[in-house]
């Protein structure tokens, strides 16, 4: 059964994620933004638990009484749940409660999967693809919460940082493209429909801007300089004091900066990682060029190699022409942000294999940067 | 001439709607975002000044050392100024005096004037049109400052509130459309080019959503249905506690809301106005419809009546294809608020006459609601 | 009459405090803590209406209705009333309007007056003596506003800045000594009741601290060393990046201070004014002394000119041995304040003639610097 | 040896009350003003190699490198420290690793003991005392961080709340008391020097208010009528919509409160506790009484029993007459608080057995109710 491996790779990968940590980081949560690794655990087996096995599984009991109100993230449909940013003060369940929670809700789970009832495994292919973009966080939202300890914990031993290529020119014609998906594998609803969208003549790079790129950037004095700069994120670099990347530190004259792997130097052939969507923009104004639009980053994909670095796009997360909202709680999953966002197209070094596709829609606010964002060019012609 | 005429028309109009203020009125600013009477009259005369005079007009002296930080608004390559916050506290110069600077700059602007200087028209057509703009915030700042008084005083002698006609469905077919100005008059950088856009199949209203409509939308008891709204925007009504558009209030059962011409009772066959970008895309949420975007709306207006409110698209406000910032200060005056606000069309009662045109990009952040902001629906199918 | 001769002489002294003010400085108020002018003429106003007029006149009829809920300024007891930090958007009344209800009252009262009823003419003194206390704050607080104006306007032609005598030290016995005030005169509840208070050895300074003085401290560096400091007022200096008093501006090597009459050159011979007690603090640690008590700066007062300016002790403001609250709204005009305050000693050059008292106890939070604030040093031995 | 016994004894107690923890809660903290556990064994430790070890024993090496950026708790003197809302952060160093850092210093300072110099073991005195005012707050601050987990965990099995005897007053004479510390054994700094004080009669009860009491002022309503309170404490009231003590909770009619043995039924013959000084205060001034002073305390209680709660007093926290601040960083250990703070005298059910006496001065922001807080109530006559 394709299905049950796939379950059991995932679930499992999630866990060996962690191999690294010691029981004390589990509970760690540096800001609101980013979660502790313990309940990423439990948040994605909660996903199964209430969206799957409370509706599907005959005589199924809940883990707890407590872990609905404990492990929900934004669902206003499924009830009241911890504030976002006291994730961190769960210390009880303990680790091992949570992995006796996963180990509960796997078996439960695999009795469903072997019905092989199609409309439920359209809701566990859901739950799968959710709990890889739990473990792509899992990872970049202890990097940050590591960072703030002056020992340079290690995350994973994965080397974040590939050389670029040397950047050139593609050339796309007007005309008129097909955008988002088709076919019959998962997507997500955000990705729908497949819709004609009208493109002008345009250039897109064929390699990300590197650390060195960057550091000419900087080096001009453009963290100084409001005309390269929204409004808004002119007045974001000033009230954060921001001179440089997020993670990136210069001590004696030399860059380094903190990574999954611990602290390096920096790489100025690697790919530029860790910019808000106001840095990205500054970056490309100072070059004279922009940032592509999603829809002109998808038309052209198939031109250049991408999935090193989620790339900031120039368009606003919004519906595609015929979006429609699903019912319930999962309703929520996607369209209730479509405000005040970012598109990003590619993936990262922390996305699971094939988990990303030329149609994927990721999306943040313009001011975050502890994902691995990066900056590919375009520019009208 | 025609362009003599039009200064001395436009310049009187912001001196005659004051007509109904006292002196204490002119410093009056309730919050950051607005700002008094006499900054309007002073910065309007400041662009002329700095952006004309300076440059183009013969041995010109500034009117005093101290203005060019008092009066520049938002342009960071004219040099420091006010904070935006504490225009407010700027009771000198005294209101007379700042009509003695206008008349100053008046007096300046009509020698330059009769030299019909093509490159320096095209400037000050720019100055006038910004003028028409600091107009209608005027009154509209106003009426929000003067909101916190429990007298109620009126601003200006304006029925805010024309009835709707019912509304029909326009439909409009699949297709690409020509978006963007084209012709020989007066535009705004952020409306060109004029680009072709690929629109589907849609329908939109040919009216307004009226106040008794948007009664029925909180009698719902849509303002604790988390479903209806963004996320942000569910956020934000719990945050603020907001209950109804701004400016209403229900005292015995009765609303009444405050308006340029004092506080009424609220008529329920009115254009709806004074809603955020969130309460417009709850409402249609609420309704199974959506709000057209900027380019249906545009693609569509010939067919309906337009004018008498600012109407909430769901377009972010982004660069067309090919925009460009001009070098300079100017450069500052739309491109840099490309990120995090929406695009209205329209224009509203408070709109001087003949400012706007089916083209016009008006654009403020999902949060505001002190303009005249209503709601036109579509959908598509 | 006196009381009638009084009554006159102060309310007509309010007036012509603004003598030099246009009408648009009447509404000024920069921040939550100052008021502004015409808000300080009409509350003074409100006070002898509403705890005199409405209860003791006969047929006398308030001004208008809204003025209670408007001129209130913190008696719970007296109903809800304009927040604190809004007092500066209450353009109308006019000023013109508020002059006249000052008539208006004054003609009341003193028809009041000349009944000469020993219960109400108590009252009276209190009122006009509230009336004083407001007379400072409207030069203080208006001096306060005017600062954020780069025109630096004048607030009255006042010398602020007496020259200071030779400092020389005053020794004092240990023993028990009386505290509070005792007399028929008039003097607010927290001066009593007179009570013993045990002092040991101690010595004070005849002279206040000069701001050449408080130059050597500031030259020293103390504003970045954390030892002179209170942890609270060291965290106060860091988070304003406090590096001077206010008003204080150094260009060019030169420091200047905004005062009453204007931009200045600073006096190094006169005393110093506008530190917080974290600074006052600070500067008695750095000289190896300290800040006298309230106590013994009583207890010493005959023995050294005091009134220029308001001096800082090391006294936490709270009641006397037996000290209660007097039923009904005038309860609430010191008491509810006996808590993170510390007592100021003295008088300043903005206190009218005749206002103050060696037992009067004035009161600020740590952190306030608006006032005339200055130090007097003592030690222990 | 008496003090290697006090040493070992002290040392052990602090590991053995964290003996219910599990591994995970050993970095919790709630707020900034509470610590983790972690923390607290870390930074005691840190205590005696900084103060101690690095200038008294021979060859000491540090244990490691960053531990003085890590567990210093506010010693400017010291250095740069981790912020102190920031300290749950700090995942690594591990449970263990923090255990044998204890060991590592435990086996130094024994050394150093048994060389019996006065000078140092004065030292170790002081740091013994400092480990059990952690002590205490390791407690209160677990039970606080605990407190926001639904499922109420386990801090201790300690009953919080002792049942209090019945109230009667005692009467006390007018006259010279004296006041601070004087003996042979440790006190603090701030305890010092033995002075006189002159005290107006009064009476204080013999007994804490109970929970019953306080009820009563719930049920009275006196948390929504502001004639009890002191303006700060009521702004405090409204912006924290606080009804009740801290950990209390009202359901179906039936309160219970968070304790560190768990939730457990409100017991209103149980002594109150978890109050602010404004409510400490509020509640006296519904009753027509007062706090008493830490004078009034001092002086007469060996009349009554103490020790199971800490008292808020009238008092602010200042130094008393003579007080000086030591040299160095030890200096910063009390001195540099005397501001802003009240006085609480007594002990609580969590101070360590013997740490506190008659002369001995807590001390809180009005504003903090997380320790075992309570109110002895006292009048004047």
């Amino acid at each position: 059964m394709r299905l049950l491996d796939d379950f059991r790779r995932i679930r499992t990968h999630s866990i060996h994620l962690c191999s690294d940590l010691i029981t004390e980081d589990y509970s760690l949560q540096a800001s609101e933004e980013v979660s502790p690794p313990k309940w990423h655990l439990a948040h994605t087996s909660w996903f199964f638990e209430q969206f799957i096995l409370v509706k599907y599984a005959e005589k199924y009991r809940v883990k707890h009484p407590h872990f609905n109100f404990l492990f929900n993230s934004y669902y206003n449909a499924m009830g009241q749940r911890t504030a976002r940013n006291q994730r961190g003060l769960i210390t009880r369940p303990s680790v091992e409660e949570v992995k006796e929670y996963r180990k509960y809700v796997d078996q439960a789970m695999e009795g469903l999967i072997r019905k092989d009832n199609p409309e439920i495994n359209e809701l566990i292919i859901l739950g799968l693809n959710h709990e890889q973009q739990h473990q792509e966080l899992l990872l970049t939202d202890l990097k940050y919460s590591f960072w703030f300890n002056p020992l340079d914990p290690i995350v994973m031993d994965i080397d974040e940082y590939p050389h670029e290529e040397k950047s050139q020119w593609i050339e796309m014609d007007e005309g008129i493209y097909e955008i988002g998906y088709e076919g019959d594998s998962f997507c997500f609803d955000n990705e729908l429909g497949r819709h004609k969208v009208y493109l002008h003549p345009y250039a897109i790079s064929s390699a990300l801007v590197t650390n060195g790129e960057y550091l000419e950037f900087i080096k001009s004095g453009a963290y100084s300089e409001p005309k390269y700069w929204h409004d808004e994120g002119w007045a974001w670099v000033k009230e954060n004091k921001i001179e440089a990347p997020l993670y990136w530190e210069k001590q004696n004259n030399t860059w380094t900066y903190y990574t999954l792997n611990g602290r390096k130097f920096l790489d100025p052939k690697a790919s530029l990682s860790h910019i808000s969507f106001y840095e990205a923009s500054a970056f490309a104004s100072w070059k004279g060029m922009r940032l592509p639009t999603e829809f002109e980053w998808e038309a052209a994909q198939e031109k250049f190699n991408w999935g090193n670095r989620w790339e900031w796009t120039n368009s606003a997360y919004l519906p595609y022409p015929g979006f429609t909202i699903a019912p319930g709680a999962l309703g929520e999953y996607n369209g209730k942000f479509m405000v005040n966002q970012m598109v990003l197209k590619g993936a990262s070094v922390a996305t699971p294999e094939g988990h990303s596709r030329p149609t994927y829609r990721n999306f943040f606010h313009p001011k975050y940067r502890w994902q691995f964002m990066g900056i590919r060019l375009a520019k009208s012609f």
